[in-house]
Parts: structure tokens; C-alpha cells; sequence
């Protein structure tokens, strides 16, 4: 479903999903942080930056394109000298330019010189922005990492960790936070713990990343996932853990097991690969069909359907193939051809599809654009019947935590009734996971964020009283 | 096994694979034939190109880059005017940059204008070159193309068909070829037919292609595969059928199933990947392995794996994650990462790997590189065993009919035994499938070239006595 | 000699040379500020950068590169739209690559959103800085503008106007600026009006910028110079003028009448290339010279040797050739070639200067490379003496004003005698204009700084106690 | 009147203007010839190439662009090994992008590698390409140079030097060539000399180039200018000059002397500068005016308005200012601007022109587009008068032999009466150089060919009727 969220998808107020990570200690520091972004592309393909530190003086360079892209040619990574340095891989929102926006931050401020890298979304944002422009703030993005390092520039105390401290306790929504100074790198996750940072170390230096995955492609050992409001402090005296905020119930995204992290990635000692295994097996149990065989929306879907398959006793395929090749635009004949869009990213396997009842099962529906292209898609390939099968219960409220998502009236599920659904699709039937199933899959030691669901919003909603004001900064920046 | 073609390889004598397409007939025969190469770009990524005829003069744009790439800004496509057109895909080998070779390649000759678009080899090109540069040929590139429209040229027959079939009877080897003048479209197959090249309907347009895939992208219908020696002569008249050459037994590549070809593509009336599942069968059967699950080699190896799998009674999973942002190039740490470059392809999915026996599917060995990492990366992802098992026979002689291969020196399965190769690759067991084996599972209608199996070669080897003059020219022209 | 300005400079604190334009009431103001950057090109080619105004959002496009190549293609300046519009180039210092620093700025600020293009310089930037980040601001770069904004914002007033004035009355230095907000232009002068801005009129539109050739080129009259201290303050009600600083003495900046203007510009009334003729033939009563020809430094010392020619009754020549095709970089033998950068701009037309006696006159010398590489030259090409006449005194003290200059080690006449310089530079005689015949040139209505030839800096000089701190910064971004 | 070339002329059939290179037995001679062909980048600025050899491969690298542009990165120059290099810079011709006609040429043939560079133009290019297409000759392109080498290629002699002496024979028109292969380079210039080209030596190396310029960046030392039908053989025995042409008489391009050469050339002896200011000085006494002042067309018209001016008694200025910033595109804003093409390249000196009487001096007339748009800027910036001196006789015909020119019909001198152009470029009067005043000027030691004012064209006329093969080439080749 990869393609309703870029190509599609325009949000209502700034947000963003995104990768970080973070090395201390490493005579490499910023080519490690150039593969772990690499790991961590799929969090974000519209930018990717690092901010290097040799001790004495702070290097940056980012831009708008792949890793790869970025970092070419490689004297633009030779030059990040020294041993710390963090980076950041950003999400691509369609038609949307805006450079200034593009992570990590390098500022001047009083206590020097101080880079930082977020990940998550601020539901208080407007506020902060309104006092702190109120109190003299000016503002040259629309990203919430500007807010944060001017609450941290405005703070009372002149010690960093302390107007930090006191800057994070007025932060409502999903952070997490890498920073960089001069000699001293710190992590920090909301007290919620609502998206993921893991620690590894790697030949004694130090590494935070979003996801594991970072971790194997540097050659980290993989150690453990930050805890809720933990913060980590990394300097010459080694590696600082506190734990400044009181404690609130934790709430993990779930979605980062459903869709969001790399299969191969583990995260809370569980692997995502399996969750989503067992969450195929799951659907199948709750959401059978009479089917010939059980096919995959490549590559998100892959282990979901697997799982459904085997549960199901079904002949698992990979009825769908994927493009390799997909550019960053396309030219479509004037007269137009039947699931443009569609047809470039999946193409059938019609000999597989030919007379058969077919289960295909995807992680997630978000506007349905896409479902709808592909049911049409596999029956005129031969399919007998299509079944949908959904690894998630429907998608109802819009994510205000770090994941782009459309407003309440653009996600379909919120919108049209489970038949009104089936028959759009155009799919025979029409199968969800059950909230509840999804719970029993999902690790039990852990308490979820499942506000996409359920509209339960752990940390609150955002008011949007200042809207004005922030559509206009972003409409005037490019 | 990709990595290994476009990483490694350099061939010894030039030689390419390629994809072609032709379309006539349509009013859009540009953006067709752009809709036909994109979906063959698997066939070649390192240069595409278009010819048009609009019925009075012929355009070209052909550059380096992926068809996305090459055709945009859209301008260049919309200025290839006319209802005829033909294009090609080229296949990259590492370093070259030998745009002189792009196709296709149009010339004047006195005839008038003539495009010209091949996929194959000429195994007799350095005595034709040899034999036309004596009559006073010059030449600009190294591809088989220029030879062959220089034959044409020089034909004693005004009649541009009489002169082609004469220029035809002259070349030897595998030659799959599209011609476009200013009205006239010709699609024309060697005797032996090695090369693939289907033919379609579209509104009434006549469409040719390598692979079925890409009428499927167009909405056009897939009529049948050309019959070996067949030429097809599209005009004004309608479609016509000719059979110029002396029937000689077929010999279709059966490589194309078992890796080249898409696998959502019909070949012959076979479906490729219904072919792969039974190669993957069938080596379950010849090959069993004493194995808790079997993995890919994503993605050329999905379709046989899944067969092994089913043969063999064991679960089949996605236990190597297959990277979708390599870019064209990747800067490695000073002090090395081991298997730096199968890491940026593939990543180990340890949740399914740790202790347990893994039977890992690939469908070809060519040097072995690859295939060395990818055990290692099993084994320290947690595999207890590792169970390689490839989908075609040990592949011992290089192919001059068209795929790119090194010598025979560089081709492991013809410098080692199998017990050398199994202790080379750190595998448990190695198992290839037989080519008794193959035998049974393609089409029992046709018959093959094997020649990288068994060394038989239907249409001969190149004699290489004019290898200097011609390894010059290659060094000559960048 | 430009070639010294971008070739070999290295300033030793921020700062900058640029042009700024503004256009206010004209439907397509930002391609007509577009070609007044084209016009002040000469006056920066490192950035270039455009805000307009729809009179609701502000919209900025702004890159590296000259004017032509930061707003192609096109579709950068459609999307700039509304009635009013600011833009900005800036100077290049080589290897500086701090795309943090170009201008406009646009920031959002409790205000609203607020664009700024400054030309000039403050000497208390570093104290002003460590002012505002003691109340808590953040820096992104290291431009004046950044630091006119933040004062902006914290002042204590919330009236626009009323918080620019207070913010102007503790900028020292040369500042001239305009602002853009959403439906207002503002431009204003510093007290002592050292940098130049000139007003004009098209088609019932208000035009401002740095020079006359600007509003030529639009179509647009020229009404006059901006008085010093003069604030003009542009919007629905029309053009109001204020003058809300006490008067002080004004000291224009003689050096854009030397060489930094261009030759049909005019200023203050009088015409660029007139002073620069007048300065030719007093150079030539003051120092004269036993020639047969006068040559110039093409093209800015045109207007001069054309001057001193006719004060001298000697015939003038264009004996050096200037280059129309210097690109960014140029690959130099590695056995090296004599002269190479200066014969990368310069050619002597040897048939003017074989056995001759020569005057070659030049606008200014500051590090003195390029005269010892053009004195050479001309011997080379058989000039029997060379006779170096400068129309300007000799350089001895840093511009902190706004024009990017060595340090006082750095510039050769703070360094040399006349006697050493003439050895130095290889000439026959060396000749400076007086700075008593330079203020009998200039008009006698004015005053002027002259700090660069006699130190006397009516604004003051940097403190440079915050040194470091801003050169940590500026290592730091890029 | 360079904007007329590149801006305005669309040729009727394929021609063009270059500058060409050749070094031999330097260590870095591809850089050499790169030095030389920046130098001659005024004589082509559509694409640059250079092939050198190391006495065993030939190695080419030729791209649109500048040589500063092509020849960047500096790897591109690196890998062009070798002590041999032959270099070539072409002309442009806006909106035509045929890459397939770049220079040098490299091919191979039976005699081996062979490489060629080409100044000039053939009359009979289409019978000769039309008997080269019977005996079966293909064409990628429409430049003459890829007959000559067909012409080689199917010489009866194998002998090189026979082969092209026999070849050079039937080539009518301008031809001053260079070749190169792999142990030897050859430069040869047509019986009538019509084209320039001259040798040098630098350290022992032998360098040959279209103009004494390209040597004096080099610092080589000039020699002399060929002969008319000189060739010259550079091979391991030394330098051969032979005469293989039966003799005829010289016609050198007066037009060289006249506006194409760069001013610091020599050429037969005589400095260009020297000559423009003759040709300036006798206009003058030809075409007196009743003017205040002389002011050239600049650069290309600056040596003959100082000459006019000399004559004249007149003061000389430089009352256009020309911009060094012009772009390869610029948007014109939709409402249009008065002479805006003028207006980006040229801008009035106001206050030399208030109320004066202006003679304004140019070096020819083609279209007379820019003509009408300067004398009507002249005005506008006050001149009372605007007397329009050409320093040549009125250009009626087009050049047949490598200057890229429009037809009789475009041609204004040959449409309108003298007094109909006055009026037409709105001027008080215009004033030609006599045809007899121009041979009065150049050396009287020489012939020229004067056909592009009188018709009488030394080596014939082309005759058209193969026009249509060709355009349908040029057409399909981009």
C-alpha cells in the first residue's frame, strides 16, 4: 500500500514519519550513520542529512534524495569528520519541496553549537510555536525539531540536560530525539515510548537507531529498545541512562509491527517478521475464505500472507510482481491505460490467477484507491473470485504521532460501512483482522497505541486553533 | 544472482542481452513502445531508446539511464511523432559507458532511413566486420547492429527485403530483430529461434515484444511467440508472414525460463513462473535436504523456492530481505564491512534462521561470489545449516548467443568439482538440478539450447582470429 | 580584477557584497525583480533568491548560481506570485558553500511571516548575536539577516515599524534593506546612507535597488537616490517616506563609483562611467607616463584608461583580450603553464605592444597577484616598459562595510612601499590616484567613507571579543 | 552581431563554423589540445571533443557543452592518455542538439583506428554522400566528416596517404582537416587555403590550430599559417610537409580577418587587431559623420571603432556595456520588454549619449534583427543621431564554405536598397565599407574569397538535388 501513501495522500498540517540514528565513539562515525540510513530508507525517502562532531566544531550535510543520492559523490561524507554523528531520513509527502524542513537542525545558540534528529509529531506544536514566537521566536521551517530547539534556546537554566528536561516536559505527542553537541550525544523517547529507538554497540563505540536493522548492516550488537522516557546520555564518561519524566503507561505504535519497520528488523526482543506471520495466521482463523489460493500485495504483505496460507492450508503465491524499476515520474498516454498507476508498481500472473478463487491480503487500507485497482486488476487477469484480506482491523482516525495519514473523511474505512466497502473494492468478500485479534498477536508484555483503530489517543489530539498561521508558513516555504 | 551480472562480469568479447519492442498502427507508438520498455527494463538497464515514423521521417532518442529516466522531461517522447515505432533496452555492464552502442540505431542508407533494433549475438560479427570493413566500411560502435545494417547496405538488391534475407543467410548466431523505415515495421527471428519475441493486438495496431509483460502493460492481447525464422513484414498491406530461411531445428534459450524472462510472462503458451515452481519441484525431488525451512533468493529465485517448498513438505518463508533503494553507487567504510556488498541487497531475517536448517533456493551460479556471502550471512544470522540448492544444472560454458557471461575460467561450476564448490561456498550441501531434470519440466513441444549446460552449441562458436582489431575498437570508443 | 576578489580571498569574519531589488503594485513583480537581479548580476553570482506576494502567503525560490540558472526552468518563477516581490544575489567567496545564508530570508514570527534582503554589513553582528541568544534565539547561519530578523521579533513593540526602527538604532555599520510582508514593502537606508538604493517608477508600480541599470532594464524611470536614513514604506495607502534616525554626516561609499557599480548605472545623479573617465584623466595630470599606448584592465578599468588616454593625448588600445568563456573550474597542465590564471582571462594583443612603451590602468590592487601576472604578460608579448597607473589610491585598510576584503596583512599597499610595489609587480613605474584628486573627481555635494584608503571608518570597527564563537559557526554549516 | 548567429539563423542545409586542434610528441597533449580549444571557443560553442592516442588506442571523449563544461570532472581529461591528441570545437545552431554530429570522429576501418576533425564545408557533400550510399555507405549523421571518412574508407589505395590524397580530390568546398591515428597525425588545408590554419612547436612537440591564439595559451611558438593545399605528416620520422594538390589560386576568408578570428590572432603575418582598426580607419574616411563620438558594437566591433574614431578625431567610448552574465535561457516576462534579446546583452551608457550625435560602429549586417533593436536603444537613451558604420561591405550572399548564414532571402543587404535599410533600422544614416576600401586593408599579398559580398565563389556553389535525402536526415537525427 506503499503507493497510496506518496502518491496520494496530502496532509492537513505538517507531519511526518522518519528514520534516525546516531554514533558515538566510532573513528567512522558518519559513514556508519550513512549505512544505518540506509537500513532505514524505507522510513523516509524525500531527504537524509547527518551532523558530525570531531570534538571541536560540528559539520552538516543533507539534501532532498535517496542515501545514496544524498552522500554522492563521497567527499560529501569525507568531510563529516570525527567520531559522533547523527542522521536522518525523512518521509516523502507528493509535490512538497520544502528543504528547510529537511533534518537533522544545526543551530547556534548560547550553549553553542547543537544538531538534532526527531522522529515523531508534536500535537502541541501551534501552542509551543505561538508562545515561543510570542516571546520573540522566528521561525524559518514548519518542522517541530525547530520548535523544540528553541524551547531548549529559551529555557530558564544554562545547563543543557536541565532546558532540556524542563523543554520536553511541555512536549505533548510522540518524540523521539537524538542530539548532537560538540562533545556529547543524547537519546531521549517520550514517556509514552509511542515510536521505537533501539541502543547496540559496535567495537565499543555507541549506536541508537530507530530500528535493528541499522544496527546488523553496521556490524552493531544489538543490545535492547530505549524504555519509555528514557533518556541516554553519551559522552566522554561513557553512556548515562535517567529516566526524568514520571512514569505513564507505555504505548508502543502497533502499526510499527504491522506495516512500518523492515520485516528483518526486532523490536522489543520480538521479531516483525513473525508478528506479522502470526498475524496472517490470525485473519485466517477470523476471516476464512473459499479459496484456491493466497497471494500477497508484494512486499509489505509478504509474511501476513504467508502466515494466512499456511493457517489457511492454502497453496501460498506470489501472484503479484513487483517493479523494480519505478521512477520518480512516469508519462501516461493520453488515452490513458486501465490502472495506470497500478499496473507500474504490481503486474498479475495470470496463470496462477485463471479460474480461481484468489485470497489477497494486504496490511492496510488507508483511501482504498489502490485496493480498488488491484481487485480489478486480478479479476481481468482470470480470477474467479477475490477475497480481501485485511492484517489490520480498518483504519478509522487519523495518526497525530509521526505516521502521514489523511484526514477522518479521506480514510475510507471511517467512511463507508463494511458492505459499502466490499462493493467498492469490488471483491467478493471483504475480511479485517479484529482489534481484538490483533492484540492477541502483538507481544502481551506490552501496552499498544492503537488510536488509528480506535480513536483512543494516548497523548491527545491537537487543537487546532493557530491552524492559520502555520498553513501560511507552510504554503511560503519551498 | 543479479548482483554477480552487473557487478562482476566483464565480458571478454562484446556481447549483450537485450529487450526490443516494436508497435504499428498506433497513434501513440511512442508512448506504447515507452510502456513496453519499461516493463522489459529487467532485459537491460543501461541505456533505452525509441525510433518513430510518423510515415515520412523517422526520430530517435536513445540515451543512458533507465527508460524513466531517459524519457524525461516528457518533450522527449512527445517529439517522437507517428503510429510506428520501435525500441530497445540495453543490459549494463559494470563500467562501460559506450553510448556509441546504444540502440537503436538509425542510419541513412541509400534506401532511404532505416532504424534498426537487435537482441542476440553474432557469433560470426568479427568476419562479417572484417569482410565489410574490406569493402570499405567504416564503423562507430561495436554492436552487432552496425554490422548488420552495413550488410544491408551493401546487399546487391535494391529490395530492401531481398537484401536483408540475403544479409540474414550471412549471420550466424542468435538474432531477434526489429527494422523501422518510414512505413514499413519488419520483425524477423534466427532458424533456431534462441532469442524470444512475442506478437500482439492492440486496437488494431500490430505490437512485437521480447516478453509478453510488455503487451500485458499496454492492455494489448498476446497472439503467440514468432516460430523460428520467421519474419513478419507490417505495412500499409496489413501483416504478412514469410519463412525466408531453410527450416533447421529449434533451439529457444532455456535459460529465459529459468531466470531471464519476467515471471508474469508467457513464453511459448508456458507461463514462466508456472515453469520455475516445477524446476523448484522437481530439484526437491532430485535434491531433497534434511531442512526445517526453505528460503529465496529474492526475487529471481521466489517461484522455484515456493516449488521446492511444496515438494519438499517443508514451509517456505522470505528469509532474505531484499533491499529496494540500491542505488548505482555505495561508498563502503574505510575499514571494510564484511559482505558489504550482498548486505546492501539482502538482509537476514534471524527470527527464522537461528538454529534451525535452511534450504536456500537460487536459480543460477555463475562466478560464485554471491553465493559465498550469502551462506556466511545465513550462518551468522543463526542458520545451524545451510542447504544450497540451484534450479538449473551447473553452469559450465559461456552463452554466445546474447546473456552476458564470463569465460570459461571464471565460471566456478566448470573450474571446480562439487565437493571444491561445496567447501568454497561454506554450504552444508549443494545440489543442483539435472538437465535431465530441466528436460522434464519444459515444454516437451520444444527443443533447446543448453549450451551453458553441456557446451552444445546449435549455431556454433565465434572464431576469435580478429579478436585484436576488434577489442581495439572497443578500447577506442567510450 | 575581479580574478582576486573570487579567486583568491578568503575573509577572516562573515561578510558580503550583494544586490537587492524590490518591486511593489506591478501584476508580474517577480520577473520583473528577476531581471533586476540579471542587472545587479555583477554585484553577486554566488545565490540568488525571490519572495513574493500574493498579498496573503509569501512564496521564496532560492539557490546557488547565477540569476539565469536559479530560475530555470521557468516554473520556479510562475509559481512566485502576487504584486509585489523582493530578490537578492549575493557575492561568491570561493569554497564557501552556506546555502543556510542566501537571501531573502523569510521566517514566520509572532507577526506573521516577514522577508528580508540586506546589502551591507554590521560591525556589532558579534555582540548583537551573543545578545540575542542570551534572550534565547537560535541561529541557522551566519548572515547579518539572520540577526536583523531576531531583532525584529524580540523587539518590544508589536507595530511592524515601530520594532524595525528600535531594532535599526543598535545596528552599526552599512545596512540597506528591504522587507516584504504580506501586503507591505519597506526599504530603508542606514543614517550615513554608505551602501547605494535608488527608487523609480513603472507603470504606476514602485521600483527600488541597488543601482539605476536594475530599473533600466525593467523599463522603469529612475526617480533618485535614496536619501540616508531614509525609510520608505510601501503599501495599500501608497509610498510614505520617514526619516526616524537622528541625522549624522553622510559617507556614501566612493568605492561603487570606482569600481563595484556598473558604468551606465548612475548614482546620486552623476553617472558612473563619467566619474570613472574623470578619474582617468586626473590619474593621467597626476601621474603621468613616457607611453606610447594606454591599455585597460578589461572591463572595469574601461571607462579610466579611456580617460587617461585622452589627458594624456595618447592613443588607447584594447591590448589585453578578456575571455568570454570562463567556466567554474579550469584543469591546469600539470607541468604547469606560466601566467595560467590570469591567461585564462586575459590575452595580449601582442601587434599593439611589441617595443612599446605602455600604460596598462588598472581600478584597484589588493593583493597585487593579478598585476604581477599582467605586467609579466605584457613584457612577454614585447612591451618595452610597463607603466602600472591605478585610478583609485592605494588600498590599505579592510572594508567592513559590506565589500569582502583581506585583512590589513593581506592588502599589499598596507604592507609594501611605492618602491617595493613597483618592484613587487615588475613595472617600469607604478602610479595611484590621490585621495586629495579622488575627492576633486567625486561630486563635491557629497560626503563619502573612504575608510579603505585612509582608515577613517565613520561607522566604527568590529570588536571581535565574540570571534571564536562565529567562527565555529561558520566552519560548522555548509 | 553574435546574437544574429546563434539566436536567429536556422540553416538550410547542414554547415557550420568550428575551431580545430592538433598536438604531437607532447606528454600531456590532450590537455594541451583542451588549452587550445578554450582558446578557440569562439569559433563553436555547441560541443567540444578530443582523441588522443597513445601509439596503440585511440581514446575519445566529445560531449555538448563548453570545453570547461565537457572536460569536467577532470577524469574525463585523464583517461584521454597518449602524446597525441587531435581536439575540435563546434559552432551552435539554436535548437539543434545532434550529438551524432560532434567532432572528432572516430571509426574504425580496415586500415585500423581513425580519427578526424574538420573546419570548413563541402559543396558536393550530397552527390558524394549519394555515390557513397550506392556502394552501400550507411550515414549516423549529417557532417561532412563522415563522408570524408567513407571516402577513405572505400579509397582502392590501401595506402593512407594515397587513400586520402585521392579522396581529398573529389572534395569540393572549404575543407581544412586533421587526422589522427594511432602512430601519426596529418593536417591538411584545401588548394584555395580558404579556411586558417596555422603551425607551432612547443618543446619539441608540433602543434598545429585554426588560430595563432590557441598556441599563445599553450606557449607554444608560433611558426607560420599553412599553405594553400599543404599537408603536413607528423609521424615517428618527423614532420613531412607535401603539395599533393595541383596549385590554384589562394582565397582566403576575408570574413576571418573581418569578424570571425579573435582579435590577439595572427593570421598570414597579420595581426586581426591591426586590420579591424585599418578597416575602422578607412570606414571612417570612406563613410564619414557628422557625430560627437564613435562607440563600438561591443567586443567583436571594438578594434574598429577605435580605428574609426582615430580617423575621425572623434572621442572614442564604450557607450554599450555588455553583459558577461548572458545564460543559455531567459524568460521574458509575458507582457513583453521593449528590445529585450538586446536589452540582456547590451545596455546604453546614458549619459555619453543624452543629446549627441552617435556614430556606432559594427562589423556586419546579416538579418539586421539586432541592428534596428540598437539603434532604437541609442535613441531612447537620448541620442540626438545614430549614424550605423559597418567595417564591411554589404553581406549579400551566403558563405557555402563553413560560416553558418541564412539564405539570400533572410539576408536584409540583399533584399533592401541602401536607403530602404536606413529607414528600416531607423538609423540617420548607414554607411557600408567599400569592397574595394576592405581589399585596400588586407594584405595585399593575398586573394580572398569575397563571395559572401560579391557571389564569386571560388570553389562552386552546391547543387541541391539530393536536398531532400539529407533534411530527411537531419530531421530524424538528434
Amino acid at each position: 500500500m506503499q503507493l497510496s501513501y506518496q502518491e496520494i495522500l496530502r496532509p492537513e498540517i505538517p507531519r511526518e514519519e522518519c528514520g534516525i540514528v546516531g554514533v558515538y565513539g566510532h573513528p567512522e562515525a558518519a559513514k556508519m550513520a550513512y549505512l544505518g540510513l540506509y537500513a532505514l530508507q524505507h522510513r523516509g525517502q524525500e531527504s537524509a542529512g547527518i551532523v558530525a562532531s570531531d570534538g571541536e566544531k560540528l559539520r552538516i550535510y543533507k539534501n532532498k534524495g535517496l542515501v545514496s543520492e544524498v552522500f554522492s559523490p563521497r567527499e560529501r561524507l569525507d568531510e563529516l569528520k570525527g567520531s559522533m554523528a547523527i542522521g536522518h531520513v525523512r518521509y516523502s509527502t507528493t509535490g512538497s519541496n520544502r528543504i528547510a524542513n529537511a533534518q537533522p537542525l544545526l543551530v547556534n545558540y548560547r550553549g553553542g553549537s547543537l544538531a538534532i534528529a526527531h522522529n515523531g509529531n508534536l500535537i502541541n506544536a501551534a501552542e509551543l510555536r505561538s508562545e515561543l514566537e510570542g516571546r520573540g521566536a522566528i521561525f524559518q521551517g514548519t518542522a517541530d525539531s525547530e520548535i523544540i530547539v528553541h524551547q531548549i534556546a529559551q529555557a530558564a537554566s544554562d545547563d543543557f540536560l536541565e532546558g532540556l528536561t524542563t523543554s520536553l516536559y511541555r512536549m505533548r505527542g510522540a518524540w523521539t530525539l537524538l542530539f548532537l553537541r560538540e562533545k556529547q550525544m543524547d537519546a531521549v523517547k517520550d514517556p509514552r515510548g509511542i515510536r521505537p529507538l533501539c541502543i547496540g554497540t559496535l567495537d565499543g563505540a555507541t549506536v541508537v537507531a530507530s530500528e535493528s536493522c541499522a544496527l546488523d548492516i553496521m556490524g552493531a550488537q544489538h543490545l535492547r529498545e530505549l524504555k519509555p522516557g528514557e533518556m541516554i546520555i553519551v559522552g566522554d564518561g561513557g553512556v548515562r541512562h535517567e529516566f526524568p519524566f514520571p512514569p505513564v503507561e507505555e504505548r508502543f505504535c502497533v502499526f510499527e509491527y504491522i506495516y512500518y519497520s523492515r520485516p528483518d528488523s526486532v523490536m522489543h526482543g520480538k521479531s516483525v517478521y513473525q508478528i506479522r506471520l502470526a498475524l496472517g495466521e490470525r485473519l485466517a482463523q477470523e476471516q476464512p475464505a473459499p479459496a484456491d489460493l493466497v497471494i500477497p500485495t508484494p512486499d509489505s504483505s509478504n509474511a501476513a500472507a504467508i502466515g494466512y496460507a499456511k493457517a489457511a492450508g492454502l497453496p501460498f503465491h506470489l501472484g503479484l510482481i513487483r517493479s523494480h524499476y519505478i521512477g520518480r515520474t512516469f508519462i501516461e498516454p493520453d488515452q490513458g491505460i486501465r490502472n495506470f498507476g497500478a499496473k507500474l508498481k504490481y503486474s498479475p500472473v495470470a496463470s496462477l490467477l485463471e479460474g480461481k478463487s484468489v485470497v489477497v491480503v494486504d496490511d492496510s487500507i488507508v483511501r482504498g484507491t489502490t485496493s480498488v485497482k488491484i481487485v480489478e486488476m486480478l479479476r481481468r487477469a482470470g480470477a474467479r473470485q477475490v477475497h480481501l484480506r485485511i492484517s489490520a482491523p480498518p483504519w478509522k482516525h487519523p495518526c497525530f504521532y509521526g505516521i502521514d495519514t489523511p484526514t477522518e473523511q479521506e480514510l475510507i474505512a471511517n467512511q463507508l460501512t463494511h458492505d459499502e466497502m466490499t462493493k467498492h473494492f469490488g471483491c467478493d468478500t471483504l475480511g479485517f483482522l479484529s482489534l481484538e485479534g490483533l492484540m492477541q498477536v502483538v507481544p502481551r508484555t506490552q501496552t499498544f497505541c492503537t488510536a488509528c483503530f480506535n480513536g483512543d489517543y494516548p497523548a491527545g489530539k491537537p487543537v487546532h486553533f493557530t491552524k492559520n498561521i502555520m498553513e501560511q508558513t507552510a504554503a511560503a516555504k519551498r
